[in-house]
Protein backbone atom coordinates (compact mmCIF):
# COMPACT_ATOMS: atom_id res chain seq x y z
CA UNK A 1 0.00 0.00 0.00
CA UNK A 2 1.63 3.32 -1.13
CA UNK A 3 1.86 5.39 2.44
CA UNK A 4 1.55 8.77 -0.01
CA UNK A 5 -1.57 11.15 -0.04
CA UNK A 6 -3.23 9.02 -2.58
CA UNK A 7 -5.04 9.03 -5.63
CA UNK A 8 -8.57 10.21 -6.54
CA UNK A 9 -10.08 7.24 -8.32
CA UNK A 10 -13.37 9.26 -10.67
CA UNK A 11 -16.26 6.11 -11.43
CA UNK A 12 -20.10 6.31 -12.38
CA UNK A 13 -22.88 5.20 -9.80
CA UNK A 14 -25.59 2.78 -10.02
CA UNK A 15 -28.28 3.27 -8.00
CA UNK A 16 -27.06 0.76 -5.91
CA UNK A 17 -24.72 3.39 -3.47
CA UNK A 18 -21.04 2.93 -3.68
CA UNK A 19 -21.90 -0.33 -6.80
CA UNK A 20 -20.09 -0.22 -9.45
CA UNK A 21 -20.91 -1.52 -12.48
CA UNK A 22 -19.09 0.33 -15.68
CA UNK A 23 -16.12 -1.74 -17.36
CA UNK A 24 -14.54 0.97 -18.39
CA UNK A 25 -13.46 2.60 -15.18
CA UNK A 26 -12.79 -1.29 -13.82
CA UNK A 27 -10.20 -1.36 -15.89
CA UNK A 28 -8.34 1.80 -13.88
CA UNK A 29 -9.58 -0.24 -10.18
CA UNK A 30 -8.26 -3.62 -10.85
CA UNK A 31 -4.86 -1.64 -12.21
CA UNK A 32 -4.88 0.50 -8.80
CA UNK A 33 -5.71 -2.86 -6.37
CA UNK A 34 -3.34 -4.66 -8.28
CA UNK A 35 -0.49 -2.25 -8.04
CA UNK A 36 -1.77 -1.95 -4.31
CA UNK A 37 -2.11 2.24 -4.26
CA UNK A 38 -3.92 4.10 -1.86
CA UNK A 39 -7.29 5.61 -3.34
CA UNK A 40 -10.83 7.28 -2.62
CA UNK A 41 -13.33 6.74 -5.10
CA UNK A 42 -15.44 9.79 -6.17
CA UNK A 43 -18.79 9.33 -8.00
CA UNK A 44 -19.71 11.42 -10.87
CA UNK A 45 -23.54 10.76 -12.59
CA UNK A 46 -23.39 10.96 -16.23
CA UNK A 47 -24.42 14.40 -17.12
CA UNK A 48 -21.94 15.74 -14.41
CA UNK A 49 -19.03 14.06 -16.06
CA UNK A 50 -17.86 16.66 -18.62
CA UNK A 51 -17.79 19.63 -15.69
CA UNK A 52 -15.77 17.79 -13.29
CA UNK A 53 -13.35 16.84 -15.55
CA UNK A 54 -13.17 20.21 -17.29
CA UNK A 55 -12.66 21.96 -13.87
CA UNK A 56 -9.64 19.90 -12.82
CA UNK A 57 -7.83 20.16 -16.54
CA UNK A 58 -8.45 16.34 -17.49
CA UNK A 59 -7.94 15.52 -21.58
CA UNK A 60 -10.90 15.28 -23.27
CA UNK A 61 -10.60 11.43 -24.39
CA UNK A 62 -12.31 11.90 -28.02
CA UNK A 63 -14.65 13.93 -30.08
CA UNK A 64 -18.78 13.80 -30.36
CA UNK A 65 -20.44 13.17 -33.37
CA UNK A 66 -20.73 17.20 -34.47
CA UNK A 67 -16.58 17.33 -33.33
CA UNK A 68 -16.86 18.86 -29.82
CA UNK A 69 -14.25 17.35 -27.51
CA UNK A 70 -16.24 14.27 -25.29
CA UNK A 71 -15.10 14.11 -21.60
CA UNK A 72 -15.33 10.46 -20.12
CA UNK A 73 -13.96 8.48 -17.40
CA UNK A 74 -12.11 6.86 -15.70
CA UNK A 75 -10.08 9.98 -14.42
CA UNK A 76 -7.45 9.61 -11.42
CA UNK A 77 -6.13 12.57 -9.84
CA UNK A 78 -2.73 12.09 -8.25
CA UNK A 79 -2.92 14.24 -5.32
CA UNK A 80 1.41 13.26 -4.42
CA UNK A 81 2.14 14.15 -7.91
CA UNK A 82 -0.78 16.93 -9.04
CA UNK A 83 -1.90 14.79 -12.34
CA UNK A 84 -4.90 14.76 -13.85
CA UNK A 85 -5.40 11.47 -16.24
CA UNK A 86 -7.71 10.13 -18.17
CA UNK A 87 -8.09 7.23 -20.32
CA UNK A 88 -7.55 4.26 -18.79
CA UNK A 89 -5.02 3.01 -21.19
CA UNK A 90 -3.46 6.94 -20.30
CA UNK A 91 -3.65 6.54 -16.55
CA UNK A 92 -2.12 2.37 -16.90
CA UNK A 93 0.53 3.71 -18.34
CA UNK A 94 1.34 7.25 -15.92
CA UNK A 95 0.65 4.06 -13.08
CA UNK A 96 3.67 2.29 -14.25
CA UNK A 97 6.07 5.02 -15.18
CA UNK A 98 4.82 7.04 -11.78
CA UNK A 99 4.99 3.90 -9.72
CA UNK A 100 7.26 1.14 -11.16
CA UNK A 101 7.01 -1.22 -8.50
CA UNK A 102 4.27 -4.18 -9.18
CA UNK A 103 4.47 -3.15 -13.02
CA UNK A 104 1.01 -3.51 -15.20
CA UNK A 105 3.53 -4.76 -18.00
CA UNK A 106 7.01 -5.95 -17.06
CA UNK A 107 8.52 -5.83 -20.34
CA UNK A 108 7.25 -2.23 -20.70
CA UNK A 109 5.77 -3.29 -24.11
CA UNK A 110 2.20 -1.07 -23.98
CA UNK A 111 2.24 -0.69 -27.57
CA UNK A 112 0.90 -3.79 -27.90
CA UNK A 113 -2.23 -2.83 -25.93
CA UNK A 114 -3.96 -0.76 -28.48
CA UNK A 115 -3.61 -3.19 -30.64
CA UNK A 116 -5.09 -6.00 -28.08
CA UNK A 117 -8.04 -3.64 -27.73
CA UNK A 118 -8.08 -3.02 -31.47
CA UNK A 119 -9.07 -6.78 -32.24
CA UNK A 120 -10.70 -7.45 -28.85
CA UNK A 121 -13.23 -4.80 -29.09
CA UNK A 122 -15.25 -5.89 -32.28
CA UNK A 123 -15.33 -8.93 -30.38
CA UNK A 124 -17.20 -7.64 -27.31
CA UNK A 125 -19.35 -5.68 -29.21
CA UNK A 126 -21.26 -8.99 -29.78
CA UNK A 127 -22.48 -8.11 -25.95
CA UNK A 128 -23.61 -5.13 -26.27
CA UNK A 129 -27.16 -5.73 -27.07
CA UNK A 130 -27.46 -7.30 -23.84
CA UNK A 131 -25.08 -5.10 -21.72
CA UNK A 132 -26.15 -1.69 -22.84
CA UNK A 133 -29.90 -1.56 -22.13
CA UNK A 134 -29.31 -3.77 -18.61
CA UNK A 135 -26.71 -0.97 -18.26
CA UNK A 136 -29.14 1.87 -18.23
CA UNK A 137 -31.44 -0.29 -16.40
CA UNK A 138 -29.43 0.23 -13.18
CA UNK A 139 -28.23 3.81 -13.19
CA UNK A 140 -29.20 6.99 -11.17
CA UNK A 141 -32.29 9.22 -12.90
CA UNK A 142 -29.78 11.65 -14.49
CA UNK A 143 -27.41 9.03 -15.27
CA UNK A 144 -30.01 6.89 -16.66
CA UNK A 145 -31.73 9.74 -18.90
CA UNK A 146 -28.38 11.03 -19.95
CA UNK A 147 -27.06 7.46 -21.08
CA UNK A 148 -30.87 6.50 -22.75
CA UNK A 149 -30.51 9.46 -25.20
CA UNK A 150 -26.86 9.43 -26.09
CA UNK A 151 -26.62 5.79 -26.43
CA UNK A 152 -30.20 5.67 -28.62
CA UNK A 153 -28.11 7.98 -30.66
CA UNK A 154 -25.07 6.53 -30.83
CA UNK A 155 -26.44 2.45 -31.91
CA UNK A 156 -29.83 3.84 -33.66
CA UNK A 157 -31.56 1.98 -31.86
CA UNK A 158 -34.37 2.05 -28.50
CA UNK A 159 -33.24 0.36 -25.38
CA UNK A 160 -35.95 -1.78 -25.73
CA UNK A 161 -35.06 -2.65 -29.33
CA UNK A 162 -31.50 -3.24 -28.67
CA UNK A 163 -32.39 -6.04 -25.77
CA UNK A 164 -32.62 -9.88 -27.70
CA UNK A 165 -36.37 -10.71 -26.00
CA UNK A 166 -35.49 -13.20 -23.32
CA UNK A 167 -36.42 -16.75 -25.33
CA UNK A 168 -36.37 -15.03 -28.78
CA UNK A 169 -34.28 -16.67 -31.76
CA UNK A 170 -32.89 -13.78 -31.67
CA UNK A 171 -31.35 -13.49 -28.49
CA UNK A 172 -29.87 -16.90 -29.05
CA UNK A 173 -28.47 -16.17 -32.26
CA UNK A 174 -26.83 -13.02 -30.66
CA UNK A 175 -25.42 -15.06 -27.36
CA UNK A 176 -24.27 -17.60 -30.11
CA UNK A 177 -22.02 -14.32 -31.20
CA UNK A 178 -21.17 -13.52 -27.76
CA UNK A 179 -19.93 -17.02 -27.22
CA UNK A 180 -17.91 -17.29 -30.82
CA UNK A 181 -16.03 -14.08 -29.35
CA UNK A 182 -14.75 -15.30 -25.94
CA UNK A 183 -13.94 -18.72 -28.19
CA UNK A 184 -11.21 -16.62 -30.04
CA UNK A 185 -10.14 -14.64 -27.58
CA UNK A 186 -10.01 -18.23 -25.26
CA UNK A 187 -8.07 -19.67 -28.69
CA UNK A 188 -5.38 -16.19 -28.06
CA UNK A 189 -4.14 -17.95 -24.60
CA UNK A 190 -4.70 -21.53 -25.96
CA UNK A 191 -2.05 -21.10 -28.78
CA UNK A 192 0.15 -19.50 -26.55
CA UNK A 193 -0.24 -22.05 -24.12
CA UNK A 194 -0.08 -19.94 -20.96
CA UNK A 195 -2.80 -19.32 -18.43
CA UNK A 196 -3.01 -15.27 -18.38
CA UNK A 197 -2.30 -12.97 -21.29
CA UNK A 198 1.06 -11.84 -19.53
CA UNK A 199 2.17 -15.21 -18.95
CA UNK A 200 2.83 -17.38 -15.82
CA UNK A 201 1.08 -14.07 -14.22
CA UNK A 202 -1.31 -11.75 -14.72
CA UNK A 203 -0.45 -8.32 -16.70
CA UNK A 204 -2.91 -5.03 -18.18
CA UNK A 205 -4.74 -7.02 -20.44
CA UNK A 206 -5.70 -9.94 -18.19
CA UNK A 207 -7.16 -6.72 -15.73
CA UNK A 208 -8.89 -5.42 -19.22
CA UNK A 209 -10.72 -8.47 -19.78
CA UNK A 210 -11.36 -8.91 -16.34
CA UNK A 211 -13.03 -5.88 -16.32
CA UNK A 212 -15.66 -6.86 -18.83
CA UNK A 213 -16.21 -10.55 -17.16
CA UNK A 214 -17.32 -8.09 -14.22
CA UNK A 215 -19.47 -6.14 -16.53
CA UNK A 216 -21.04 -9.40 -17.59
CA UNK A 217 -21.54 -10.58 -13.84
CA UNK A 218 -22.45 -6.85 -13.04
CA UNK A 219 -25.44 -6.07 -14.80
CA UNK A 220 -26.08 -9.36 -17.68
CA UNK A 221 -28.92 -11.43 -16.34
CA UNK A 222 -28.22 -14.07 -13.70
CA UNK A 223 -28.85 -17.21 -15.86
CA UNK A 224 -26.56 -15.40 -18.98
CA UNK A 225 -24.14 -15.03 -16.24
CA UNK A 226 -24.40 -18.49 -14.54
CA UNK A 227 -23.78 -20.17 -18.66
CA UNK A 228 -21.32 -17.75 -19.21
CA UNK A 229 -19.44 -18.43 -15.63
CA UNK A 230 -19.41 -22.37 -17.39
CA UNK A 231 -17.69 -21.31 -20.68
CA UNK A 232 -14.11 -22.70 -21.40
CA UNK A 233 -13.82 -24.81 -17.92
CA UNK A 234 -14.47 -21.39 -15.47
CA UNK A 235 -11.77 -19.56 -16.79
CA UNK A 236 -13.24 -16.06 -16.91
CA UNK A 237 -14.91 -15.99 -13.36
CA UNK A 238 -11.96 -17.73 -12.37
CA UNK A 239 -9.93 -14.27 -13.56
CA UNK A 240 -12.56 -12.21 -12.02
CA UNK A 241 -12.20 -14.05 -8.80
CA UNK A 242 -8.83 -13.65 -8.97
CA UNK A 243 -8.26 -10.05 -10.11
CA UNK A 244 -10.64 -9.38 -7.47
CA UNK A 245 -8.50 -10.49 -4.66
CA UNK A 246 -5.55 -8.35 -5.95
CA UNK B 1 26.45 -18.26 -30.44
CA UNK B 2 24.96 -21.73 -29.86
CA UNK B 3 27.68 -24.39 -29.49
CA UNK B 4 24.96 -27.10 -29.93
CA UNK B 5 24.36 -28.69 -33.24
CA UNK B 6 22.13 -26.37 -34.63
CA UNK B 7 19.23 -25.44 -36.29
CA UNK B 8 18.04 -26.27 -39.74
CA UNK B 9 15.20 -23.56 -41.14
CA UNK B 10 13.58 -24.60 -44.04
CA UNK B 11 12.64 -21.15 -46.10
CA UNK B 12 11.35 -20.90 -49.69
CA UNK B 13 14.10 -19.54 -52.80
CA UNK B 14 13.79 -16.91 -54.88
CA UNK B 15 15.22 -16.57 -58.24
CA UNK B 16 18.07 -15.28 -56.90
CA UNK B 17 20.40 -17.90 -54.56
CA UNK B 18 20.04 -17.97 -51.21
CA UNK B 19 18.24 -14.35 -51.19
CA UNK B 20 14.67 -14.73 -48.93
CA UNK B 21 12.00 -12.62 -49.80
CA UNK B 22 8.54 -14.69 -47.83
CA UNK B 23 7.68 -12.48 -44.86
CA UNK B 24 6.71 -15.41 -43.15
CA UNK B 25 9.79 -17.43 -42.52
CA UNK B 26 11.55 -13.95 -42.22
CA UNK B 27 9.89 -13.82 -38.60
CA UNK B 28 11.47 -17.20 -37.52
CA UNK B 29 15.02 -15.96 -39.45
CA UNK B 30 14.64 -12.49 -37.48
CA UNK B 31 13.94 -15.15 -34.22
CA UNK B 32 16.75 -17.04 -34.57
CA UNK B 33 19.23 -14.41 -35.31
CA UNK B 34 17.72 -12.28 -32.38
CA UNK B 35 18.35 -15.17 -29.94
CA UNK B 36 22.24 -15.72 -31.64
CA UNK B 37 21.10 -19.14 -32.54
CA UNK B 38 23.08 -21.39 -35.12
CA UNK B 39 21.11 -22.48 -38.05
CA UNK B 40 21.57 -23.47 -41.44
CA UNK B 41 18.94 -22.57 -44.60
CA UNK B 42 17.46 -25.35 -46.32
CA UNK B 43 15.65 -23.83 -49.39
CA UNK B 44 12.33 -25.77 -50.73
CA UNK B 45 10.96 -24.68 -54.11
CA UNK B 46 6.50 -24.34 -52.97
CA UNK B 47 5.56 -27.47 -54.90
CA UNK B 48 8.06 -29.50 -52.59
CA UNK B 49 6.83 -28.18 -48.96
CA UNK B 50 4.09 -30.64 -48.41
CA UNK B 51 6.49 -33.51 -49.05
CA UNK B 52 9.24 -32.21 -46.98
CA UNK B 53 7.21 -31.42 -44.00
CA UNK B 54 5.35 -34.36 -43.95
CA UNK B 55 8.68 -36.30 -44.51
CA UNK B 56 10.10 -34.66 -40.80
CA UNK B 57 6.49 -35.21 -39.37
CA UNK B 58 5.91 -31.56 -39.07
CA UNK B 59 2.68 -30.44 -37.92
CA UNK B 60 0.02 -28.61 -40.78
CA UNK B 61 -0.58 -25.06 -40.24
CA UNK B 62 -4.30 -25.17 -41.51
CA UNK B 63 -7.00 -26.35 -43.74
CA UNK B 64 -7.36 -26.18 -47.56
CA UNK B 65 -10.39 -24.67 -48.72
CA UNK B 66 -11.24 -28.61 -49.48
CA UNK B 67 -10.65 -29.53 -45.79
CA UNK B 68 -7.37 -31.20 -46.32
CA UNK B 69 -4.70 -30.13 -44.31
CA UNK B 70 -2.02 -27.68 -45.74
CA UNK B 71 1.21 -27.33 -44.98
CA UNK B 72 3.43 -24.14 -45.05
CA UNK B 73 6.58 -22.76 -43.88
CA UNK B 74 8.54 -21.57 -41.93
CA UNK B 75 9.96 -25.09 -40.04
CA UNK B 76 12.32 -25.57 -38.09
CA UNK B 77 14.47 -28.74 -37.54
CA UNK B 78 16.26 -28.97 -33.90
CA UNK B 79 19.30 -31.36 -34.16
CA UNK B 80 19.77 -30.43 -30.26
CA UNK B 81 15.99 -31.87 -29.33
CA UNK B 82 15.27 -33.80 -32.25
CA UNK B 83 12.28 -31.19 -32.47
CA UNK B 84 10.17 -30.61 -36.05
CA UNK B 85 8.21 -27.47 -35.63
CA UNK B 86 6.18 -25.66 -37.91
CA UNK B 87 4.20 -22.22 -37.54
CA UNK B 88 6.30 -19.06 -37.25
CA UNK B 89 4.50 -18.08 -33.86
CA UNK B 90 4.77 -21.95 -32.27
CA UNK B 91 8.74 -21.77 -33.66
CA UNK B 92 9.36 -18.42 -31.67
CA UNK B 93 7.22 -20.08 -28.84
CA UNK B 94 9.51 -23.19 -28.99
CA UNK B 95 12.98 -21.55 -29.13
CA UNK B 96 12.13 -19.05 -26.33
CA UNK B 97 10.86 -22.34 -24.22
CA UNK B 98 13.68 -24.34 -25.42
CA UNK B 99 16.28 -21.59 -25.12
CA UNK B 100 15.54 -18.93 -22.47
CA UNK B 101 18.67 -16.64 -23.10
CA UNK B 102 17.19 -13.64 -24.80
CA UNK B 103 13.61 -13.99 -24.76
CA UNK B 104 11.79 -12.94 -27.71
CA UNK B 105 9.10 -12.05 -25.70
CA UNK B 106 10.52 -11.25 -21.88
CA UNK B 107 7.30 -10.81 -20.09
CA UNK B 108 6.04 -14.44 -21.69
CA UNK B 109 3.26 -12.40 -22.65
CA UNK B 110 2.92 -14.47 -25.53
CA UNK B 111 -0.71 -14.81 -25.57
CA UNK B 112 -0.66 -10.97 -26.77
CA UNK B 113 0.61 -12.15 -30.17
CA UNK B 114 -2.10 -13.93 -31.90
CA UNK B 115 -3.97 -11.11 -30.63
CA UNK B 116 -1.96 -8.38 -32.26
CA UNK B 117 -1.89 -10.70 -35.85
CA UNK B 118 -5.80 -10.54 -35.32
CA UNK B 119 -5.30 -6.19 -35.11
CA UNK B 120 -2.07 -6.08 -37.44
CA UNK B 121 -2.97 -8.58 -40.65
CA UNK B 122 -6.22 -6.59 -41.58
CA UNK B 123 -3.94 -3.63 -42.10
CA UNK B 124 -1.40 -5.12 -43.48
CA UNK B 125 -3.78 -7.43 -46.28
CA UNK B 126 -3.98 -3.22 -47.96
CA UNK B 127 -0.52 -4.23 -49.55
CA UNK B 128 -1.00 -7.66 -50.61
CA UNK B 129 -2.33 -6.06 -54.18
CA UNK B 130 1.25 -4.78 -54.70
CA UNK B 131 2.93 -7.65 -52.64
CA UNK B 132 1.41 -11.01 -53.92
CA UNK B 133 1.76 -10.36 -57.33
CA UNK B 134 5.76 -8.90 -57.29
CA UNK B 135 6.22 -12.10 -54.99
CA UNK B 136 4.97 -14.60 -57.74
CA UNK B 137 6.94 -12.59 -59.91
CA UNK B 138 10.43 -13.37 -58.58
CA UNK B 139 10.10 -16.66 -57.79
CA UNK B 140 11.89 -19.97 -59.52
CA UNK B 141 9.76 -21.37 -62.40
CA UNK B 142 8.01 -24.50 -60.69
CA UNK B 143 7.08 -22.06 -57.19
CA UNK B 144 5.66 -19.33 -59.57
CA UNK B 145 3.76 -21.53 -61.17
CA UNK B 146 2.81 -23.23 -57.97
CA UNK B 147 2.47 -19.62 -56.23
CA UNK B 148 -0.03 -18.54 -59.41
CA UNK B 149 -2.19 -20.70 -59.74
CA UNK B 150 -2.79 -21.10 -55.55
CA UNK B 151 -2.85 -17.31 -54.92
CA UNK B 152 -5.32 -16.42 -58.28
CA UNK B 153 -7.85 -18.93 -56.81
CA UNK B 154 -7.44 -17.71 -53.27
CA UNK B 155 -8.01 -14.09 -54.43
CA UNK B 156 -10.19 -14.77 -57.41
CA UNK B 157 -8.38 -12.79 -59.49
CA UNK B 158 -5.09 -12.74 -62.15
CA UNK B 159 -1.56 -11.53 -60.72
CA UNK B 160 -2.00 -9.27 -63.87
CA UNK B 161 -5.50 -7.78 -62.46
CA UNK B 162 -4.62 -7.75 -59.00
CA UNK B 163 -1.43 -5.49 -59.69
CA UNK B 164 -2.34 -2.04 -59.42
CA UNK B 165 -1.72 -0.55 -62.71
CA UNK B 166 1.58 2.22 -62.45
CA UNK B 167 0.52 5.42 -62.16
CA UNK B 168 -2.99 4.70 -62.38
CA UNK B 169 -5.70 6.20 -59.84
CA UNK B 170 -6.44 2.68 -58.54
CA UNK B 171 -2.76 2.55 -57.59
CA UNK B 172 -2.80 5.90 -55.62
CA UNK B 173 -6.01 4.88 -53.89
CA UNK B 174 -4.38 1.29 -53.09
CA UNK B 175 -1.43 3.32 -51.63
CA UNK B 176 -2.95 5.94 -49.59
CA UNK B 177 -4.74 2.89 -47.87
CA UNK B 178 -1.32 0.66 -47.16
CA UNK B 179 -0.04 4.22 -45.58
CA UNK B 180 -3.15 4.59 -43.47
CA UNK B 181 -2.58 1.42 -42.11
CA UNK B 182 1.06 2.08 -41.21
CA UNK B 183 -0.61 4.94 -39.67
CA UNK B 184 -2.81 3.37 -36.84
CA UNK B 185 0.47 0.58 -36.40
CA UNK B 186 2.64 3.99 -35.73
CA UNK B 187 -0.25 5.08 -33.75
CA UNK B 188 0.05 1.84 -31.22
CA UNK B 189 3.48 3.31 -30.54
CA UNK B 190 2.94 6.60 -30.70
CA UNK B 191 -0.36 5.90 -27.64
CA UNK B 192 2.02 3.85 -25.91
CA UNK B 193 5.23 6.74 -25.98
CA UNK B 194 7.72 3.83 -26.71
CA UNK B 195 10.28 3.05 -29.08
CA UNK B 196 9.32 -0.85 -29.76
CA UNK B 197 6.52 -2.81 -29.30
CA UNK B 198 8.73 -4.43 -26.91
CA UNK B 199 9.02 -0.77 -25.04
CA UNK B 200 12.18 0.33 -24.98
CA UNK B 201 14.07 -2.85 -26.19
CA UNK B 202 12.37 -4.69 -29.42
CA UNK B 203 10.40 -7.78 -28.74
CA UNK B 204 8.55 -10.27 -30.78
CA UNK B 205 5.81 -8.33 -32.44
CA UNK B 206 9.12 -5.93 -33.53
CA UNK B 207 10.66 -8.93 -35.55
CA UNK B 208 7.10 -9.31 -37.19
CA UNK B 209 6.87 -5.81 -37.94
CA UNK B 210 10.21 -6.20 -39.77
CA UNK B 211 9.95 -9.26 -41.69
CA UNK B 212 6.93 -7.17 -43.26
CA UNK B 213 8.96 -4.21 -43.95
CA UNK B 214 11.34 -6.44 -44.91
CA UNK B 215 8.75 -7.98 -47.88
CA UNK B 216 8.18 -4.14 -48.63
CA UNK B 217 11.75 -3.69 -49.13
CA UNK B 218 12.44 -6.69 -50.82
CA UNK B 219 9.18 -7.19 -53.48
CA UNK B 220 7.78 -3.76 -53.75
CA UNK B 221 9.08 -1.00 -56.66
CA UNK B 222 11.71 0.78 -55.49
CA UNK B 223 9.89 3.67 -55.69
CA UNK B 224 7.55 2.32 -53.50
CA UNK B 225 9.60 1.04 -50.81
CA UNK B 226 11.41 4.86 -51.07
CA UNK B 227 8.46 6.22 -50.40
CA UNK B 228 7.60 4.15 -47.26
CA UNK B 229 10.77 4.32 -45.72
CA UNK B 230 10.18 7.97 -45.42
CA UNK B 231 6.89 7.25 -43.74
CA UNK B 232 7.24 8.04 -39.79
CA UNK B 233 10.29 9.96 -39.50
CA UNK B 234 11.79 6.97 -40.86
CA UNK B 235 10.32 4.76 -38.17
CA UNK B 236 10.08 1.23 -40.32
CA UNK B 237 13.20 1.27 -42.51
CA UNK B 238 15.20 2.50 -39.38
CA UNK B 239 13.61 -0.95 -37.55
CA UNK B 240 14.65 -3.37 -40.36
CA UNK B 241 18.04 -2.18 -40.23
CA UNK B 242 18.34 -2.44 -36.27
CA UNK B 243 16.70 -6.24 -36.76
CA UNK B 244 18.97 -7.07 -39.58
CA UNK B 245 22.23 -6.73 -37.25
CA UNK B 246 21.07 -8.60 -34.87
Amino acid sequence: MSSGPGIVFYDIPSQHARVTWSPNPAKTRYALDFKGLAYTTEWVEYPDIEGVVKALGGAPTGKKADGRPHYTLPMIRDLGTGQVVTDSLNIAIYLDKTYPDKPLMPGGDWALIPAFESAIQPLLSNQLPFGIPASQALLNPPSATYFRATREVMFAQTMEDMLPAPGSERETTQWAKVQAAWNTIDGWLTTAGTKYFGGAERNYADLYVAAYVFWIRTVFTEDKWRDFATWHGGRWALLLDTVEKD
